[in-house]
């Protein structure tokens, strides 16, 4: 994509020599859009975005795994400065169109030497192939790179848009991304950026859930440089750039769940006939994050009653025996009750595939929300309870 | 104790033979209290007693373990309704004083005829030291029997307090029980026994959680029948009994939350320097059930940025550079930042123990609240998985 250059490589942070440190550069200034975690422990890259973003412009993005730099106080504050310097320089630009983000575990100062020394190195391998090595270095318990691209053509000129994100833990609505970059290649106002990038994060990172905890360094930005000559408006350009964002941003978020800690399977909680969004939203979150469901899943164990329960404490006044309950298409649970051993057998063929989606239809109006989740799994414990070691 | 006989014995709902009806018997119609499951989802035995509750008196409860009689419709209700007769038949009372309760899986019709077939055979060896084989008899995956009793002299007259609970999943704040029979020979009030009930429900069940899920099922009843010939008034007797009961209920939830699923360590989450209670709460829940807490806690990891990440989302308007985190004594974290690892090395002693309290001082007011909790361990995960089979 035309001006869009990056590297990456280890700077020491994690064992093993592996890459843990990205820089996305674009050659000119490009416009920028940020989202970041609603979590009220911000880590100091993202206090430090919130505040850069004012200005509307970014022209590279530093971000490193390995440590969060979160509740590391001045000195984590600091030390986010630092890296934003340190790229701005080696770059030879202005420091202050340098985004910096961070990932790994919370409550460790970085070290800064080792960033500050690995990246004039990495930027000597700065290349307009580099974006999927980026992905790479981001990468934290995640068990594969996730970067998805797509082209699109407004009055004959084509355009690209290109997304990365990592995440597999710390994973809920509510800005469920941990990391994501943006790099399009197409021109536009910073508000119709942010607007279109909100949209598109509601639509997508912001309805999965790996483990129901937001984590502090959530961090979503994207970067248009103009440089295919395409200029948004709000015309039909905008809805077909939208379409484009919000369809790589929804395979992303459905990659971060398929790719959830331990995670075997992607389940869809789909909840319909809600008297309102957030009656359905809620049934839907409360069934999409219940453990109980979650081993259920794991162990393919079509036990419905699990799902009945979680609806039941959700905080919404459903009425039970108006309840419908489906495993893809097959109806389980009709008004309430189970339809039976027979039923049964069939839905845990389902269970036994890789992804499915289960409809809960509360049969009291018009409304519907949306979940993604997956399993939990003994593997999702062993990860977490050996993170740090 | 005066007047209260009990049996137990196996009706054939679980496997191998083992013990899964019990039955307690006051001599004469005793004062009932009761708290209830405020999950929407209620089961038949919910629904049944908290109708019969309303004359406020009580002689029998028949309890199952094996099935839930929950999600199961009119015919849930019918067969709760027969439980009752059989029982009431049986022992020769007035049928509209026996209530029931349930506990097991969710969404199978009973088989009624394999209790009513029971009752009879069982009632045969009711005894006064029957209690703890009732206890043994509504276990589902507990691994212990959960019994405490007390005594108490006012005016120099004895009474006692035995209580019984089970509950090792779906538990959480607002009646974590699944189920709780209280027996004492004490005479009083509806409205005075069901005022201390709740406030002892309050102090005990309503601060513990195991997964954050809340059952269909919960039932807690108190019977008082008299007989110690000591009567409960707004005095320093009352006092007293209320002291008994508090103690005694929350020496269950502790059980409870020692024998949570899977669970190797019983931790106390202590939020203080709230504004508020509920915001003290509300933090201290966020921190309970937080599953990234809680594996840490399994893997007996000092990993407080976890503490932090789920305080931060409670949805509580925290200041994270005002928050001191300890365990037990020693302070880990201060002004929201870790102190070190040193210090670290002390508190991974304390997580290697099963029994310690972990305090989030927000340092913003002068409220405060507590819950219990476990960790989460390879264990539940394969309870939950295999839950049915």
């Amino acid at each position: 994509m035309p001006g869009f250059l990056a590297a990456a490589g280890p700077a020491g942070l994690k064992k093993d020599g592996v890459k843990d440190l990205g820089i996305i550069f674009s050659t000119v200034p490009a416009t920028v859009a940020g989202v970041f975690t609603r979590n009220r422990i911000k880590a100091a890259p993202v206090l430090f975005d919130i505040e850069r973003i004012g200005s509307g412009q970014c022209q590279a993005i530093v971000a490193n795994s390995g440590n969060a730099n979160a509740c590391t106080g001045i000195q984590g504050m600091r030390d986010a400065e630092a890296m934003a310097r340190a790229t701005g320089k080696a770059l030879q630009i202005d420091e202050s169109l340098v985004m910096v983000a961070s990932t790994g575990v919370i409550g460790k100062t970085l070290d800064i030497s080792k960033i500050e020394n690995a990246i004039p190195g990495i930027l000597q391998h700065l290349t307009s192939s580099g974006l999927p090595d980026v992905a790479e270095a981001i990468m934290t318990t995640d068990s594969v790179p996730k970067i998805v691209s797509k082209k699109g053509s407004i009055s004959g000129k084509e355009f690209t848009v290109t997304a990365m994100a990592k995440g597999a833990g710390m994973i809920r609505p509510d800005m469920a991304t941990m990391l994501c970059f943006v790099c399009t290649d197409i021109g536009a106002s910073h508000n119709i950026l942010q607007e279109s990038l909100k949209v598109a994060v509601d639509k997508s990172f912001n309805i999965i859930t790996v483990d129901g905890d937001t984590s502090t360094n959530d961090t979503v930005l994207l970067l248009a440089n103009g440089l295919s000559g395409i200029t948004l408006e709000h015309d039909k350009s905008l809805e077909m750039f939208r379409d484009i964002l919000d369809d790589l941003l929804i395979q992303l978020a459905r990659m971060i769940v398929k790719d959830g800690e331990g995670a075997t399977k992607l389940v869809t909680v789909l909840v319909k006939g809600g008297r309102t969004v957030d009656e359905a939203k809620g049934v839907a979150e409360t069934v999409a994050n219940s453990s109980l469901v979650k081993t259920a899943l794991f162990g393919e164990d079509a036990n419905w009653g699990r799902i009945m329960a979680a609806a039941g404490r959700a905080g919404v006044p459903v009425n039970p025996d108006a309840i419908d309950i489906y495993f893809d298409d097959i109806c389980m649970v009709k008004s309430g009750m189970g339809l039976g051993d027979e039923i049964e057998a069939a839905v845990t063929s389902i269970l036994k595939t890789d992804q499915f989606t289960i409809t809960i239809d509360l049969n009291s109006g018009e409304e519907k929300a949306e979940v993604l989740t997956c399993d939990l799994s003994l593997d999702y414990v062993r990860i977490n309870a050996d993170y740090r070691t």
